[in-house]
């Protein structure tokens, strides 16, 4: 008898990334104008490097807590307070990322066979985070409403919470959201909010786009209007802000009773971060502001220019986000958008995130980043013009 | 109806650390001595950081592959061939720390209710991490045997063989080990994989400490012996060797067979690690050796210092390890080792782990860590020898 060296049977049925499979393909091509991934396009702040080279220089090397060193849960509670919430220092937990701090949180409330909702499209990892811990996944579609000349991202509101059935043990919001730049208004979330406690539902909210906005200093949050005791985990990273996606630095905000199992699970995960990398997020939080201000200038131009451009296409439907750093646009007749993210890459050398590697109601959609800079994401504008004008999006 | 914010019940049965519950009392003492955690007392050397710096300044601050960057998975299959060991470069991914590393190797192969086996005494997170995760764990106790002068920790070969039944998920083999500086023999290995064959039994070889050894370049090691296509994960760690604790690299060498599940959950829990870390982690494994050989210098004198110093204490069984950086030795007459640890920790101000944090088969031991400037190990034996000398280890 052979036992092949295989994963478990559950991991077969996890999808890998459809973004990364079109990625792969790119990778003999040349000139291809990369914009799959969600990743500003510029290098983190000299400010910021230079305090993780201070720490560097200091020594900062060593383990430190659980929760973070508290130089930087400190700087972390103070930034927050400064957009008008009320966090608690000691219901802050550092994290390697804020997709360690969805999979801590997870870990810490979620059994094999428990129900989480997710509106969808949705970013994949808050679905592969349910699926490896065994959780039931259920999805709510956001649809493509509105006026031709201005559609927009919205979810049936009644029907999300529809699906927020007695003994759901979390819903995932996402707002502002990858890929969608859906936002949830503070009505909304009151709504959802209450509907949490009245039945012990735990709201899980991915806060990462909060400061990725184009009409506000930062979008509403769930934290605003919380209680300190209620079910709810912010999900937070210091890498759309402040351009360090590379760092793998971020936290998460939880009530105080749940700091305990946050850190034994920190423990069995990473068990901390590196010191010199949290100084760094101290640079970030205390000095980003300017950075944060000058970046949302770029993207808002940017944004406005992808979606005329792409708008301008026939066939083209393009929503204008309020958040996030995306245009997810709806090419009329396509059906497969794996294929023609595959056929844009071959044949344009644009690299877009195919909409179904975000679940299928993302099925006919695509995903650009326009976190990039102007001569780039107009030459990549030309391109995908050209390209659906010879192939009709098919 | 109310609910409150608490984790799932699941949580409430994972311990958190008994040495954690000792270092926090510490908290407020002066003059305390800590030889509690496993951590080297020096900085990182400088080499090392320069890298680091250099990496940030030449702005390596993107996201990068779920595997690593290929410059130093080529650097760990390079230099794991320097220790004779045939590794392959793609079967290499790059962690977050060695405890990421078992994070990740099993959520890609336990699923809930699997049985784990482990040898006791353990170093706590890997009974945490399979308990997380929903799998049973078994254990097979080590013995402290051998003449009163020259003690040694051992484990029953039929024994462990026994545990490792027909179903058994994985067993768990950290060699040398943390607590007590057990080692596998070659011909041990051999029996093991042998017999992990035969059964489809997984080996996580936790290999942290295989350069913190006192008579060899390097612990024999499953990799050595093993199949390309065996059920074996190894797992290793930049913190040990280099002095690298607060960096969180590591890195797990697998079946290629695994890589596409590691690939998927390696995105679900951080993604990828920072590039400028990852540079850091080449300038150790190519620049590493003379660090590696004067510190082991300077191990192999504080261990003889404390096996000698602790062993001509009364009552006091100490073994000589063969490797990693604890003297974990037995106290006559002590029935509890949290109460001693306390004790030694108000009443002589040294700072040690109590042996039942490493699951009950360490009840009646300590853990004193090593890896320290001579005059704090002198002072600290002085402390420990008065104090048991008052108390009687009580």
């Amino acid at each position: 008898m052979s036992y092949p060296a295989v994963a478990r049977a559950a991991m077969e049925g996890l999808d890998g990334s459809l973004i990364r499979t079109v990625f792969a393909e790119g990778a003999g091509l040349e000139d291809v104008i990369p914009l799959w991934f969600g990743e500003p396009d510029v290098v983190t702040p000299g400010f910021i490097r230079e305090a993780a080279k201070q720490g560097l220089d200091a020594g900062r090397t060593f383990y430190n807590s659980n929760f973070g060193i508290d130089e930087l849960r400190a700087a972390i509670a103070q930034y927050q307070s400064g957009l008008g919430r009320s966090v608690r220092f000691d219901g802050v937990c550092v994290t390697a990322s804020g997709v360690n701090a969805i999979m801590l949180a997870c870990q810490a409330l979620l059994d094999p066979g428990d129900r989480v909702v997710l509106p969808e499209p949705f970013w994949p990892n808050l679905a592969g985070i349910s699926r490896v811990l065994g959780a039931e996944v259920a999805t709510v579609p956001l649809r493509l409403r509105g006026a031709a000349w201005s559609p927009a991202w919205s979810v049936d509101l009644d029907e999300l919470l529809a699906a927020l059935t007695p003994g759901t043990r979390m819903v995932m919001l996402n707002a502002p959201a990858n890929p969608t730049g859906w936002m949830l208004s503070r009505a909304e979330q009151e709504v959802l909010l209450a509907h949490g406690r009245r039945l012990g539902i735990w709201i899980l909210a991915d806060d990462v786009y909060e400061r990725v906005v184009f009409d506000q200093p930062a979008a509403p949050a769930f934290l605003d209007i919380a209680h300190a005791d209620d079910r709810l985990v912010s999900i937070n990273s210091f890498s759309k802000s402040w351009a360090m996606t590379g760092w793998r630095l971020g936290w998460i905000n939880a009530p105080s009773t749940l700091m305990p199992a946050l850190g034994k699970i920190s423990e069995f995960n990473t068990s901390c971060t590196p010191p010199f990398v949290q100084l760094a997020g101290i640079a970030a939080l205390q000095q980003g502001e300017p950075f944060i201000a000058a970046t949302m200038a770029r993207y808002r131009a940017m944004r406005d220019l992808a979606c005329a451009r792409l708008g301008s296409i026939p066939g083209v439907s393009v929503p204008v986000p309020g958040g996030a750093m995306y245009s997810f646009f709806a090419v009329e007749g396509c059906t497969d958008s794996l294929a023609l993210a595959r056929s844009l890459l071959h044949g344009a050398h644009v690299g877009l995130a195919p909409g179904r590697a975000f679940g299928p109601a993302g099925e006919g959609c695509l995903r650009l980043c326009f976190a990039v800079a102007e001569d780039r994401l107009q030459a990549a504008c030309d391109r995908i013009a050209d390209h659906l004008a010879h192939t009709g999006g098919r």
